[in-house]
């Protein structure tokens, strides 16, 4: 007879659980036989002790199958997911670019809590922006249009929201399977046919390794693969926020001026990169380099922009945002942080960026915490490049009763997250250390 | 600064916690900041990673000054505790034993759950026994009498109540640092000078292993040194139960053929053994072996005896139970299970006599379980003996209304949980396997 003790037993000694064992426990947190406490000594001894990818799956699927699943009445529907990281916008360059070429793009995406930012948050800053959807209108406004942009509802995996949210208050975040499973139970249930993975690495990502970052990446292509999704994985570098912008607004006005073509060349590669992806998957193109060159032509030629126009306008929001930055939100004031020394910027921290933004209103630290959608910081330099004293590293965009609070973030930054070295670092970061590919033989 | 989340995460890692990390975890548990599904993930942590002997003591200290503690006016207090075996009736024997030797023995027992009895439970077989005071008169009457024994009561140590649940329903009982803190939390608030700790080792015991057994004998003397008290550990077989009789009046009236000198060897020895240690522990004899000798003179002399009556009497019992059985609950019907061929016993599966006991109703399956004092086993023949075919094994002491049961039990032991063999077997258990003595620096 299946007990809920004896699970946690044999988890506790290192034995494989079976698929019946698991979806018997999901189900039973779900009913509320099995309770909260019983759960998280089995996400202790799962941590500890691992899941393969039998196990891995079998909670994968149980998760799945707590709630809503959507499938779509067309084909090529490819998501891309991050793992999470500061300044990561990549998401409102990829979609219209990969939409414009015919993929269709269904996103289910998150707000921001801790270090790093929530892509639904940011296109709020976009004001009317609607991303509370029922799912049948998603569906709808996907199968019409190849694109669509919601946050994320208690009807997808509310098994995940349960189990995320234990495994926040215990320690047991970052485990292999339990990260995937969470991943994979989302995106599987919101019916994409393909996925592309962004798996962030570094000092802004959970992923702080890359050994560890490639097990999670296997993991989850394994994952998609057992349940027929054409999979990509990328490994891309999170040692200093993505593109020069942080904070909602302000990676809006960047995302648009990429989409435009005037972007940084990390954000605007690393785009076209996943985009190009995204084509491949979706059957649009050939090889991954012919996708990149698709999303390339696209994004040349105007269509990209567009597209997000036109999702904007489909979604309540003001298009002509687009034109005219000073719709969105912006703070009032500009503190400039000024190198001290001339040199090499050597490293930029980009979990404690992430936190300072929390710190202005630009993140939240509890759940319910309200956003300020204007603050946050744009960067004049990167990791690498040479600055001279005096010279401006970053601004700080911040509020008219923030002025010490912006003295302080940037003492700190100086004295401890941005640091300047006398030689060129002989390591700069690649932004993009592998990526691979595997396709569902159905 | 101390968070649950840090703290999970050292002991997930494999780190020391410090003193401080552990009391204000169980702290916060008993306050409520803490959830039990924070808890749990500790607990699974803790058995996994372990818990060295500091952390241990601190555990222990912290669950101990969560509720009251006891100290006496008098020196000389000295208590026992067993780890639990089925048939384990010494406390019966060896307090009294104790008592007339002049060491003040203050016992604070439990109620069975499970595959064990409860030293509470047996006692409470004679009508009127009063194992609920309060406290204050508990220390009142072993400071006066020397002998006292009550039930555990919620003012002592309530952390480990809440801890103990919460380990019983996550698989995180069998720890030895946990199994430590939670019988040493109660037995340090309860406020005896020296401990014997009589911990079981075989099959009807948690402890399945010596090596297991030896290690939790060790963590219990080095917590117990680390609080100043005089530690004994003796490690005693449960691979059959001991003594001849199970379940509660049963247990009581071998008790007393005991105290009358007539009791089975094997109970005779171990309670000797054991008090022998209390009156040395006390400073009562000059050796263990001295303080064996002594407790077999007040066996002889009946003096043993007359503390059992006395303290009866003052508990709100009928003393005359000592000469007259009848007072007892017995069990109306026997049903005898003779050996099917001869040979010689080769095992006697503990556990499963205990719940054999319980399923008729001499043990609780859940908590708010009544108990039937009238039922339970004699046994006439113990492993390594000679039994012919048809000789009697035991004796089923059951209701009237329970003849089918008893039919299903008699089957079940005899092709599951006793076996016969053609051999006498090669090695028949020791009953005392190790006994060490530490003695409190102070």
């Amino acid at each position: 007879m299946l007990s809920a003790y004896n699970i946690i037993a044999k988890k506790r000694d290192g034995l494989e659980l079976s698929e019946e064992e698991i979806k018997w426990f999901i189900n039973g947190l779900i009913s509320g036989d099995i309770g909260n406490y019983q759960m998280t000594a089995l996400l202790m001894a799962i941590y500890l002790n691992g899941f393969n990818t039998k196990e891995t799956a079998a909670l994968t699927d149980a998760m799945l199958y707590s709630g809503e699943t959507l499938s779509f009445n067309v084909t090529g529907v490819v998501d891309k997911h991050s793992t999470g990281g500061i300044g990561d916008k990549t998401s409102f360059i990829l979609a219209p670019i990969a939409q414009a070429c015919g993929v269709y793009v269904p996103m289910i995406a998150g707000r921001g809590l801790g270090h790093t930012g929530g892509t639904v948050d940011k296109i709020e800053s976009i004001e009317g922006f609607k991303t509370s959807l029922s799912l049948k209108e998603f569906q709808k406004m996907l199968e019409d249009h190849g694109l669509v942009l919601i946050g994320q509802t208690g009807e997808i995996a509310p098994a995940d929201k349960i189990i995320y949210g234990l495994r926040d208050v215990t320690a047991t975040i970052d485990s292999i399977p339990l990260i995937t499973a969470s991943i994979m139970s989302k995106k599987l249930a919101e019916g994409a046919q393909g996925i592309v993975m962004d798996i962030k690495v570094g000092n802004g990502a959970f992923m702080k390794s890359k050994s560890q970052a490639k097990k999670l990446a296997k993991s989850i292509r394994q994952t998609g693969l057992r349940f027929d999704r054409n999979m990509m994985t990328v490994l891309s570098d999170m040692n200093q926020p993505l593109g020069d912008a942080v904070g909602n607004s302000l990676e809006i006005i960047e995302s648009i001026e990429t989409l435009k073509g005037k972007g940084p060349k990390d954000l605007t590669d690393l785009s076209l990169h996943l985009a190009g992806g995204m084509i491949y998957l979706a059957g649009k193109a050939k090889t991954h380099t012919a996708g990149i060159r698709k999303a390339k032509e696209v994004l040349k030629s105007g269509a990209a922009l567009q597209s997000f126009k036109e999702m904007i306008e489909r979604q309540g929001g003001n298009p002509a945002v687009v034109e005219d930055y000073s719709l969105l939100p912006q703070a009032s004031h500009h503190h400039v942080v000024a190198a001290p020394r001339s040199g090499f910027i050597t490293k930029i921290e980009a979990t404690r960026i992430g936190l300072h933004c929390v710190s202005l209103g630009g993140g939240r630290k509890k759940a319910e915490d309200k956003i300020d959608f204007g603050v946050g910081f744009s960067f004049h330099k990167k990791v690498g490049q040479k600055v001279k004293e005096g010279e401006p590293i970053l601004t700080i965009h911040h509020n008219e009763n923030q002025r010490d609070l912006a003295l302080k973030i940037s003492d700190e930054m100086l004295s401890k997250d941005i640091k300047i070295g006398r030689q060129k670092p002989a390591k700069i970061p690649n932004l993009i250390y592998e990526t691979e590919t595997s396709w569902s033989q159905k």
